[in-house]
């Protein structure tokens, strides 16, 4: 683990919100109610949910009763008990994996509980965002305005019990689960504090938590940037007032960056991209399985000022609609990496079930406005920028020593590290020769440590925590420069065309 | 893919027997006919069995609402077409897979027959075992008595199409699927011949196969030496037949190998370890679900002679029964790696349904006869003996040349190569230094090619040539040549005490 590293932080951060919203992962959801009976939608989709939840026969009698058989044979002679439940719940796992797509799935009552926070962009708890440190629960900041924030809980403080219970040796999933409850329960929480000697208790009392799916900066030279983590419902009223409040502050040129962004509501993303595509045209198409498309055109209208959209592997779906819409409709630059390639729209299935179960379906592809499918291949950017090698470099295992001609993936990593933080290892393939020695014993000597050559793991940590500074250091972060410089660069072209 | 390469060839051959027997993986089968209703055993195994097939009730009202309403609305929603059939065969595959046992499987018609072959040892079809052999497949050896053999088929033969139809292009499986058929078919051969310009034809009468599942030799010293390669049905009968030919021809003592035999059926096993634990003694012991113990005990006798036994980690289930019973109850040595580690027995339900389908599900444990359940853990070797790391090296990418002061895990195994052909490389930690340099030029000189110390194709082939000799030479089956050796010193050590 990590400790404490803002690549790894940044991962288990991501990792927790998973557990708080993105549980299901990749996602793009029409959001109808249906009717019980699946017959039709009410609302956020228009004509191509007419053939949605047109009618099939449910099980023959000989397939209820071969599946009745299995469940016997099983029931009466596997060596140990079975919950019938499980079995059941199995089966219609079973059934969605038949279908090979990824996206269909079924989840019992408690996934989809979270799978509903997570469209929804709010859950209940106390609203704290935390991660894992050496099997501790260390708080990464508390969401704002949120219980946490109320109660006076601070970034780094480390949660040791809820309401008595220790979160000592949980895993991060298992203690997150302790630490949420419905609204209106209390959650007493003994936490221990950097720098002081005693525990501290606070008593909180859960509430609905917003998700902050939406981050605005303005950036020298009028360059707003928003920053969309996930679109879920109450994202694009979030947009809206970012947007509006950096172009109050006269923001001439906008980048908006949805990278590892997984996606979310369908409709949600329409509406902010009709920000920026012209009116009437061309947002998204939606194709059902007879090869029917519905268009959605803007209703908005294109704005003066330029706009770039930063993606990267992790941009998915919505994240990818809006990448096509911005690009193939409204003449936004695309920089950063290839995206995720995620083509299809979901749609939950709940009210035919009375256990609080869920099926989530692909009902449709969608394809960008010129009519490209992108399913499994994704966008290509119009400019291709990485980040720096050292920002997905892995931790070090402490426990061994490296030194000279040494061969490994550690001592691969230590150059990377070595490079990252302005001592040339010469080579960064894994080989431990003179010249990473003689980077190695520089850097020792500037952190103040014994110049052995050897990483050892005071060197290891000392290393990883300058390591650390660089990712820190918003400078390094190329993608997000690059398009900083492209929005930049378009102003001026702009302004000289007028 | 490792161009004729022995260690490949094992493997894939081995593959292509799981593709005409073990298809199913590790196994252990109680074999007995059950009643359509699955009310009681008729063979095979006996008061156990009581506990098999009491029956359960099949799906509920309510559940069989369930699965239906999930079935309509993936048929009626999902974008693409869907197979109902296979929804069904996959609610059934969730159901085994939510049981979390690898060993309890749904099989469909074509896998059950396989299936069914594999427990009885034999199939139809020409009798070849074949491999893969840069796209060709090649006969690895003609089965003794098969309709191959008898029409003069040869190892080294490439078949290029069945009954007109090429076989190029195809994967294995799909090209056994085509030379396979029906006893009394008629499969014409096309067949390249190494050293004949034109293909030859063979007209071959497909017929019932035995797979030969056990062989044996005589070493020096009076050592008999049986390679059992997996417990069908036939395999007693044929092991009792070897062991009477090893024992007229005077053996002093006797090495059973199962390394890679991944276990069969269960009366077999006891059958055979029968033949060594005295009469009366603990062969196995199966228990239940409800804890109750079937012991499994000897029917017949010790023997004069020493017995040891030779496994790997490729030896599972019955083949750790007959691990178990020849230790602790027969005084055997067991030689060689730790055991995988399977403890369960399975038994095929499959007159329940009328479409061929088949479950296999595990309805007891097996310990051994001091009582040790064994399953995920393992038999311990009384003598640890490893092969040659050389045996499991990885064929190189030959599409990259390798040299100097490069690094990688291709390089690591060229090193092991080298030093396996007598070229002392000096590391094998993948770095590809001077002294590696320096062996390539030795082995180039040796191989007659230019001694540029730069591993091209044409020295990466014949590196692997010189390794698959190393591999071929019997004198190097560490395993084997250390249980003949402690065979001998048992046999010296009982004549002393006479």
């Amino acid at each position: 683990m990590y400790k404490g590293g803002e690549t790894d932080m940044k991962k288990r951060s991501v990792l927790l919100l998973v557990v708080v919203s993105m549980l299901c992962g990749m996602v793009l959801t029409m959001v109808f109610n249906q009717l019980p009976d699946a017959a039709g939608p009410d609302g956020g989709g228009t004509g191509l949910l007419a053939s949605i939840g047109k009618k099939s026969d449910g099980l023959e009698q000989d397939e209820a009763e071969k599946l009745g058989t299995a469940l016997e044979i099983i029931e009466s002679n596997y060596y140990k008990d079975v919950d019938r439940d499980k079995l059941l719940d199995g089966a219609i796992n079973g059934m969605m994996e038949a279908l090979g797509d990824p996206y269909s799935n079924y989840m019992g009552k408690v996934t989809a509980e979270q799978f509903s926070e997570s469209i929804e962009g709010s859950f209940s708890g106390i609203g704290a965002e935390v991660t894992s440190v050496d099997g501790y629960v260390e708080v990464v900041s508390p969401i704002k305005g949120s219980p946490a924030e109320k109660a006076g809980l601070r970034a780094k403080d480390v949660i040791l019990s809820v309401n008595g219970e220790s979160l000592q040796g949980l895993d991060l999933n298992a203690a997150v689960a302790k630490i949420r409850g419905p609204k209106g329960s209390k959650a007493v929480l003994t936490v221990k504090r950097p720098g002081s000697e005693s525990s501290i208790e606070f008593q909180i009392t859960r509430d609905d938590v917003d998700l902050e799916t939406v981050t605005s900066r303005m950036e020298a030279n009028g360059v707003g940037v928003i920053e969309i983590s996930q679109f879920s419902l109450n994202t694009g009223e979030r947009f809206a007032e970012e947007l509006k409040s950096l172009e109050s502050q006269g923001m001439k040129g906008l980048l908006i960056d949805v990278r590892n962004n997984p996606g979310g509501v369908l409709s949600v993303v329409i509406d902010i991209a009709g920000q920026f595509v012209p009116k009437g045209e061309l947002i998204v198409q939606v194709e059902n399985k007879a090869g029917k498309r519905e268009e959605y055109l803007s209703k908005g209208s294109s704005k003066p000022y330029p706009v770039a959209l930063l993606m990267n592997k992790g941009s998915a779906s919505a994240s990818e609609i809006l990448a096509g819409a911005l690009q193939q409709s409204a003449g936004a630059v695309l920089i950063g990496e290839h995206s995720f390639g995620k083509g299809t729209v979901q749609t939950s299935f709940d009210k035919q079930f009375d256990d609080g179960s869920l099926l989530k379906v692909t009902i449709a592809k969608w394809l960008t406005p010129n009519g490209s499918w992108i399913h499994e291949k994704g966008i290509e950017p119009d400019l291709q920028v990485s980040q720096p090698d050292y920002f997905a470099v892995a931790p070090l295992d402490k426990k061994q020593t490296l030194k000279f001609d040494m061969n490994s993936e550690d001592v691969t990593n230590v150059q990377i590290m070595l490079e990252a933080v302005g001592y040339e290892p010469g080579r960064k393939d894994g080989y431990y020769d003179r010249a990473t020695e003689k980077a190695v014993k520089s850097f020792q000597s500037a952190s103040k440590l014994k110049a052995s050559g050897i990483v050892d793991e005071q060197t290891a940590k000392a290393l990883e925590a300058a390591l650390i500074e660089e990712i820190q250091d918003p400078g390094n972060d190329t993608q997000l420069n690059r398009g900083i410089a492209e929005v930049v660069k378009e102003i001026k072209s702009q302004a000289s065309n007028k």
